[in-house]
């Protein structure tokens, strides 16, 4: 059977379809719960999340499913602090701001949550699966999750981000295409080249690793599924088609940008977080543009942005949020998980049976 | 079976697998019939080459193989000639053409073969297959190529050309997703938005039209021809996987790159020819990106640089050569074509065995 593969056993899920960890509030425990309750596995996009915030997430998914689930972090990062493209960038922002209704920003030397604590949460609570992108997660951790026996994924842009992340100890990884939409787990090589399609990255990955490797970037229904273990993948991670379900925490202008623009319209940006990332193109995006040099490394741009990203949310004005989308968006709809999940499953064996 | 797909019964071919039609001296009449002569599709990319040439190569093919290859021509494009603009880039490359000894360069006007010429010898030797890329072909050439019952075959990058090419009366068309070699066939959009990987490609045409699509971008073994099968192709164009076969005609110096180099060395420029195309990074392109905002169009840029890239060939100087790659390049192999069909075909049905 397609769906028995060394991914879905070492997960203990029943069909190997992972709904990608996408952090910002997309994945609510219900979202996850419904995904794991299908035979999939539920991913809490931890990333930007304050320790106490995860358990407590933890312990809600727990109470709608029994199922397995995973936490995804990101890799911290230390660019340095550069004051004067600090300044220059918040005052080019500062018109968004004044057009938001913002007050001017105040000083911040908090860029993100602190890691550790987050790490001891996911440790403490014994989360099913544990993922990761954005780098190399610290042999201590790996240790400490092996001891826990948590399995481990990490994310590879590339085939030698592949082997590194083999060598390190990690018990499966993400295979991430140029077409996935959000921010790119790019952490070895310049960001640029790393922008490999699917098709190319999965096989050439295969080849080279012994672990499982999980094909992201536009899987959107079954035929992808079937493609993607076809080139070799024991499973897929989808994200995208995740936003617009119905469980989904995504916005609703969000989920209306995704459903109503084409695949011509998302384009790969640093201006909203400092690293590059897929999104469907909006004002703030292609103004912001002009100014890139100046966009400071990420999170550092992501704090910057933060407020403005919310209140544009709150104020339901797309043309300010980060829309983020893979290139596969025409094929999103508005539907239950669960629905999705059979409809992936059912589309898996009609494929597979059309070309037999 | 697999490959009995509406494609190779209109195709008259055993195998829904064409060799990629890649100009400038890569499809020897050797490669062409042994591709068609091994039950694909052989294609001569003929774009750059005068029309007796083609009658010529067209004839040799014949002498070669009794089966059905095709005839790939590139659709003229006009661009105004910015006589300063060609001045400052002659300028900046008056260095390489010193380095390589040649002469400064004599000024032309004479931007490509004549397209009308061409045309007629595709319809006067009655070519198997005819297919293009660049643009639309003028429905006076349809109607004589569907008088002479030619089946016709375009070049599609994003799902709106792809309507826009059915509409148009092509009988079938290439998907070329971002991860392909060479130039892009890109005419109706932004080439930068128009950088669709395979992946997400293929379903979204294949969900908008009715006429078989064919998927191409990193399509290099069984296991990408049974994927793209299953995404809803009903066939595949394999490019760089054929520039390494013992019957092609690319420079030795380019093959040693395609089997040296990795997916992270490839880049989309456009240096070489005024239109953006993915090639192994080497100096000339490095170079020449800080002084993109001079390059002419396409394809003034492209008769600018020629003589340069022909001389860097015959003196085996890969880093001023257009080292055309996919982003599959991992995957390629010197083989023979035979061996080389035999072994996708088998790997299309391994592939699919292995996860029924």
């Amino acid at each position: 059977m397609w769906n028995k593969t060394t991914l879905s056993q070492q997960l203990q899920i029943d069909y190997p379809i992972i709904q990608a960890p996408m952090a910002g509030g997309h994945t609510t425990p219900e979202l996850i719960a419904a995904v794991s309750n299908s035979g999939g596995l539920g991913s809490l996009g931890a990333g930007y999340m304050a320790p106490e915030e995860i358990r407590e997430t933890v312990r809600k998914i727990r109470k709608l499913t029994d199922k397995a689930f995973s936490v995804n972090l990101f890799i911290p990062e230390n660019p340095q602090e550069d004051h004067a493209k600090i300044n220059k960038i918040n005052k080019v922002m500062a018109l968004y701001r004044q057009e938001l209704g913002l007050p001017p920003l105040a000083e911040t030397s908090q860029y993100g949550p602190p890691f550790e604590e987050q790490m001891e949460v996911v440790l403490e609570e014994k989360v099913p699966v544990f993922s990761f992108t954005f780098g190399l997660l610290a042999k201590e951790w790996i240790a400490e999750l092996k001891a826990e026996r948590i399995p481990i994924m990490g994310t590879a842009t590339t085939v030698k981000e592949a082997i590194v992340l083999e060598e390190h100890g990690v018990d499966m990884l993400v295979a991430q295409g140029s077409e996935a939409g959000g921010h790119r787990g790019t952490f070895l090589s310049d960001a640029e080249d790393s922008l490999i399609g699917t098709f190319a990255l999965v096989p050439q990955i295969v080849d080279q690793i012994k672990i499982p490797v999980i094909a992201a970037g536009s899987i959107m229904d079954g035929r992808g599924i079937a493609a993607a273990l076809i080139l070799g993948a024991a499973g897929v991670q989808s994200g995208t088609v995740f936003l617009t379900c119905n469980e989904s925490g995504t916005k609703p202008v969000h989920q209306e940008a995704l459903l109503y623009h084409t695949e011509e319209e998302t384009r790969l940006t640093r201006v909203f977080s400092g690293k590059l990332a897929r999104g469907i193109k909006n004002k703030f995006m292609l103004e912001m543009q002009v100014h890139q040099e100046n966009v400071p490394d990420y999170p550092i741009q992501n704090v910057l942005t933060q407020d403005l990203r919310q209140a544009a949310a709150r104020q339901e004005l797309p043309e300010y949020m980060s829309l983020w989308a893979g290139q596969g968006l025409r094929l999103c709809r508005k539907i239950s998980v669960q629905e999705l999940m059979k409809e992936m499953v059912a589309g898996v064996e009609e494929s597979l049976h059309r070309i037999k």
